[in-house]
């Protein structure tokens, strides 16, 4: 069976992605939670990584003698795979958008993921209007964010931004953690958006386990001295 | 036809890897550069790129009524498209494995992508000399590039990456710009395999086509007052 290999529920942003994708597409896999300690060449999390992937980090997937690490790389593997899931939109224009939104998140969006970490757990309303009053950065990435999402989800009618659930949504469904967590401020389409993507029962199973972890991690803590 | 819009052929990293691609698989494009003034809203790059791409960067590819921007889905949907340029490797495994690798370029290497900037026409052994001395960051990426390239070269034997080209060769060729230009101690097999590269003609090309820009941009130039 398939391995996936994940970190903290709570916190693993990158692990959320594939992790969704495989659960929301009825994949089966088994999950293997590699818990944070610390990110130093003697930690337990790289020790535990050490056989797996040549990264040391996490997500990785493993199929046998085949290990794919990175989000993106197991979405586009797990998509060629299964290919009757339509994990990427059938229309050829759809799936090109479609890649060129997963691939800017990828690599974008560094203003939000610095400012905004993912913590599922924690409600930080006063600690996004901060954010959101001090950070430009912030502001133009969360404005990129409507404008793609408002668009995607106007042409393609919904409920998800390509119509039917897919790679796009699994690799969004983080960044919704992090808007509802810091309550930035978005529109009602965007809100709307964010409700529907936390009650598909991937996302709501991953959720789930987030909230029954009890760990509390400084280093992934950088508003909070305890829970 | 194809149209690729791209940035300087001697600054821009990430307009390098579709255009090598496009060229040297032999896929006929027209080439758009659109030259670097600044990357402020109210630049000459920005209001080119405004009706091209929502995110106002290069490289974008475009055909007819579709865009794709960010090299790594432009890579996708070419190789998608030309399935007999076999752009990625045919065995799965090998797949996976070239997939996780430029993902790991996409969102990784960034001590090296920020000491480091492409700049082919500059010869800079001396930057490099301090780069080497004081950056264990940046020490850090070379040795994961060597390890990862050697063992490559060794597993399939070379030329290539994987064998023949394909777009991980792509993925990697600004890469070898980089440590070309700052001459970053490698081992031998990664030498040869930059001068493999560097001789591949759609690397040729794009060389010569940075050779005669003569433009010199402050912001990308850290390290110089003037050629």
């Amino acid at each position: 069976m398939l391995k996936l290999y994940i970190g903290n529920k709570n916190y693993s942003s990158w692990s959320m992605r594939p992790w969704v994708l495989l659960r929301q597409a009825g994949i089966p896999f088994e999950e293997i939670r590699v818990r944070f300690d610390s990110f130093d060449p003697g930690s337990q999390f790289k020790a535990t990584l050490a056989g797996i992937n040549p990264v040391g980090k996490v997500p990785v997937l493993v199929d046998g003698e085949l290990a794919v690490w990175d989000s993106l790389a197991i979405a586009e593997t797990v998509a060629e795979a299964w290919p009757d899931r339509q994990l990427w939109p059938q229309d050829r224009q759809a799936r090109a958008r479609a890649r060129s939104i997963c691939a800017e998140m990828h690599a974008g969006f560094s203003a939000l993921r610095t400012h905004c970490p993912m913590n599922i757990e924690a409600r930080l309303p006063e600690v996004g209007a901060l954010v959101w009053r001090d950070r430009p950065a912030v502001r133009a990435d969360v404005e990129r964010l409507v404008t793609m999402w408002t668009g995607l989800l106007r042409q393609h009618g919904g409920p998800m931004l390509f119509g039917e659930f897919g790679i796009a949504d699994a690799y969004f469904a983080p960044v919704c953690m992090r808007l509802r967590t810091y309550a930035l401020p978005v529109p009602a389409a965007v809100t709307d958006y964010i409700e529907r993507v936390c009650s598909l029962p991937g996302v709501a199973d991953w959720i789930e386990g987030a909230l029954a972890e009890q760990d509390f991690l400084d280093f992934e803590e950088p508003y909070r001295t305890r829970r």
